[in-house]
């Protein structure tokens, strides 16, 4: 009989811990208790599963707005969550006026012509200006233009993006800041948001009305040099051992036979390869974590498969089936970041489909 | 209204050319006439999509055999193809045996206890013998015991990988063929496969029974010097304009400031990023194709968006909504894997999901 529990043991498996996603947002939320928190979960929240991931934060926190990349994500999203608020980064265009409104999902105008477009409109929208990114946004020009004409718009929300929020003594900080604090000023009746995970640990004056945490939420480091206290990993990836092999020196094992064994070498076949994500351009220095020890991976990465070695007498109780941590508490992001040409949101957003998914919801729950 | 065609716009596309992935089967199974060719679509066919995948080669070849990692691949699988052949690379293990059963899947078995665990069955199975990969499959002491004893499996299938195959010179091919005709002609009665898509090129002696390609039925290249005549791309990638700005020199784009304008330049902003694959770890070198030019890549990949230098002349009449190329005819899997570091193999199996999906099925339909 198909059972669904045998299909899972024939995967790899992701576990989303909600708790500590939960956890994460309360943390980031709790840094600036005056500022409303929203939470972004584009990309299928940052890889993990928008569709766990977004109900468990609007349910169990205070949290009510919700940032995506584009329409798609937001009609999905939309149906999850019947009256969450839900801005769209990408911005607005003429074929897509009445999908928002049909939807009620509120734009993120990006320039003075998806101005037009919401123009007279009572739905409410939000107008990002760029402070120096470069990336969407009015531009400096245009926010004149837009500070000093008439706009009939029902403004929600204003924003800005940093460009180096994790470098805290960058110069470029201070002078988004001042732009963008000039904005707020000129439209002081109306919620302003500047500062993503990083921008948070900014301190106080980039907190505005609005936090816009991502990363942070996922358990990810933006590049802080000090991992702030509370926070916690939120994905665990599990492969299983389907062979372990016994080689005497001077095989090799995989493709191209990169590895050969130099002494008598115990390996373990699992289930996860490049296809799977995480180990895309990792060969060298990667480790799997089975049995309270470190094992290496070996050889050339398959599009299905890994080998680590298991010969040390830690591994001495591992048999197929066992799974092995490749991603979690032992083997973190910063770890896997540190020794692959991908850094931690590549690794996240580059989490493959093959994963059994299982969601961990209990104290918020 | 939400029409699916302005939800299509929203995001960036992928077009499959279903013909041209049966165009590359056909060209692969006429280079040996004699024996089978089965078709390799694990990994949710290479990234592309089983299900379009699988059922277009099935209803428009003779190819009823095919390959998939895992069984949960194969029970999809089985549900898109009811009288199909479908064979599981990773094995077969107690807690599977009852699926592999009422899901008519064949376990591709690689080590003497799953044999144990088919035998006296009359489903068939296929054995693989382990030539030198050290990746799965019956080790040399394993398959002496295998060939020395009464084994009773109903044998449809052995197969063995070859690891170097997209190197004719290489040595190791010769040892494998060797060890493996040696197999073969004690089991003389059973079909034999040794070739993957590179094997197939290295001549009639690796062929036997049938071949397995995989990724040039995609159209990427396994590393043979010369592309065969004849094999066609089947994926496009293409990303929407969502922006155009002129920026003076000294303006920077994107996180982290990464790259500065040195004279007035022109930027096209694109809604795809690395959540999307293909950009991962492409700071760059990587092109877009648009307007019938190439246009350079510049800044950071964010997670949802790229930027391109469009001022050159050619570019003249691209505006914002149009679409350009990102994987395709003009920017092939070759050519970005190049200025990657990440391989055809990779960069097709880490396409994401936020693409919508197109196949075109015309010729063979």
């Amino acid at each position: 009989m198909n059972t669904p529990e045998v299909l899972k043991n024939s995967s790899a498996r992701l576990d989303v811990d909600l708790d500590n996603i939960i956890n994460n947002y309360l943390l980031l939320a709790g840094v600036a208790p005056h500022a409303d928190c929203a939470a972004v979960v584009k990309a299928n929240a940052y890889g993990l599963g928008m569709d766990q991931v977004a109900p468990a934060i609007y349910h169990n926190t205070n949290c009510n707005i919700f940032f995506v990349a584009n329409l798609v994500e937001a009609v999905n999203l939309r149906s999850l969550l019947p009256d969450a608020v839900i801005y769209v980064f990408n911005g607005l265009f003429a074929d897509q006026v009445d999908t928002y409104l049909a939807h009620n999902i509120r734009p993120i105008i990006n320039d003075l012509s998806q101005v037009e477009l919401w123009s007279g409109r009572t739905e409410p929208c939000a107008v990002h200006f760029d402070t120096g990114i470069n990336r969407l946004g009015l531009s400096e020009l245009e926010t004149d233009k837009f500070l000093n004409s008439f706009n009939s718009l029902n403004l929600s929300l204003i924003l800005s993006h940093l460009v180096s929020a994790e470098q805290a003594d960058n110069e470029t900080n201070k002078i988004q800041l001042e732009k963008f604090t000039k904005i707020s000023e000129e439209l002081n009746d109306i919620p302003a948001s500047l500062a993503n995970s990083a921008g948070i640990y900014l301190g106080e004056g980039y907190h505005f009305d609005m936090l816009r945490p991502g990363i942070m939420l996922y358990g990810g480091n933006p590049g802080l040099p000090t991992r702030p206290a509370g926070l916690k990993d939120t994905a665990t990836l599990k492969a299983r051992i389907l062979q372990i092999r016994d080689l005497p020196p001077g095989m090799s094992v995989g493709y191209g036979a990169k590895w050969t064994a130099q002494k008598p070498t115990r390996v373990a076949l699992l289930n996860v390869g490049y296809a799977d994500g995480t180990f895309k351009t990792s060969d060298g220095n990667v480790h799997i974590f089975i049995s309270g020890a470190y094992a290496p991976v070996i050889g050339k990465v398959s599009m299905d498969m890994i080998a680590a070695d298991i010969t040390a007498g830690e591994f001495d109780g591992v048999t197929v089936t066992d799974f092995a941590e490749i991603l979690g508490s032992n083997i973190t992001l910063e770890m896997v970041s540190k020794v692959s040409t991908l850094g931690q949101y590549e690794l996240l957003t580059g989490i493959g489909q093959r994963y059994d998914k299982n969601y961990n919801l209990g104290t918020y729950a």
